[in-house]
């Protein structure tokens, strides 16, 4: 059942018989804009949600794990790409959803040999020059923004992180059903 | 019981009797260094852990809140100020607890009147200047951590946030238990 517990402020999710509280907390993504050559690293998802749309390598931060580990582990396991991030590229708020994503800048870790293939959660795993990015066919709203961002500093110092664009209310807002699609 | 779920890669928490997994994931915590006229806002905690130790105005975020959002919360809540926000001032991995940490530099919303004082967690609320920090009384590495970011840019352009200091391993790394009343 639904109730607010002694000396909390907010409706939980709790056990009426033995009075355990299961919280529910947003997560962390973690992922990354791996560049090679002026080209960007996309991954086409051959799972849902957003099956056969194209994203970055990114997912759920595991217990234990620092966010740069994660960023790393999740290339090896996506794209089976060996990564060195540069650092932080963007942080988002998905509260919609209830997500926090830390985006990196990354290049592979040996520019001399960068391989990558499909891992299980792949379907196709490609380098992408600017203009060829598949913009229609883009997994989520934070893969464009996360582009975007890249693409205003893809190389150099990296300033402070990239948050949500104040012009797209994706991610914070809830939106109509008609709008849903469009996401 | 714990045991890799089909699909999966490593151990969760799962019960032999519905299948029901409980994933445990991190946590996000979301704070703020507010300054004033050059001091700090500090709250010395009426709570465990670390209770009677100083710490920043920061907790975990919470479903459905963008970080921006919590921050200002969590100030409102422990410090009972109203606060605006300048950007990320730096992000931690405190992945031996499951945390990832994004903390703001903040002022008073109306720095004409800096009103705070101890909301229901805090036993005390109080602006420091950075001489009169009780350094010997904080609660988290990450708290000393946060107030060093901020005193290496107190105003102008944040650039990019402050990680986790390299030669402090507190965070992420098992301590030994002699190092743990170190924390």
């Amino acid at each position: 059942m639904r109730r607010v517990p002694d000396g909390d402020n907010r409706e939980r999710l709790l056990c009426p018989d033995c009075g355990y509280i299961a919280y529910e907390n947003p997560k962390v993504v973690v992922g990354s804009v791996v560049a090679h050559d002026g080209r960007v690293l996309l991954c086409r998802r051959a799972i849902e949600p957003r099956r056969g749309f194209w994203t970055l390598p990114a997912g759920f931060l595991e217990m234990g794990e620092a966010i740069e580990d994660g960023a790393i582990r999740e290339a090896a396991e996506e794209a089976e790409a060996q990564i060195a991030l540069d650092g932080i590229l963007a942080v988002y708020s998905i509260s919609r959803i209830g997500q926090v994503q830390v985006i990196f800048r990354a290049r592979f870790a040996d520019p001399a040999a960068p391989g990558f293939a499909a891992g299980p959660e792949s379907a196709e795993v490609r380098l992408f020059g600017w203009d060829e990015i598949p913009r229609d066919d883009i997994a989520f709203p934070s893969v464009h923004w996360s582009l975007a961002a890249w693409h205003a500093r893809p190389d150099g110092p990296l300033g402070a992180p990239a948050r949500n664009p104040v012009e797209d209310p994706r991610g914070t807002r809830s939106l109509p059903p008609n709008l849903e699609s469009a996401l």
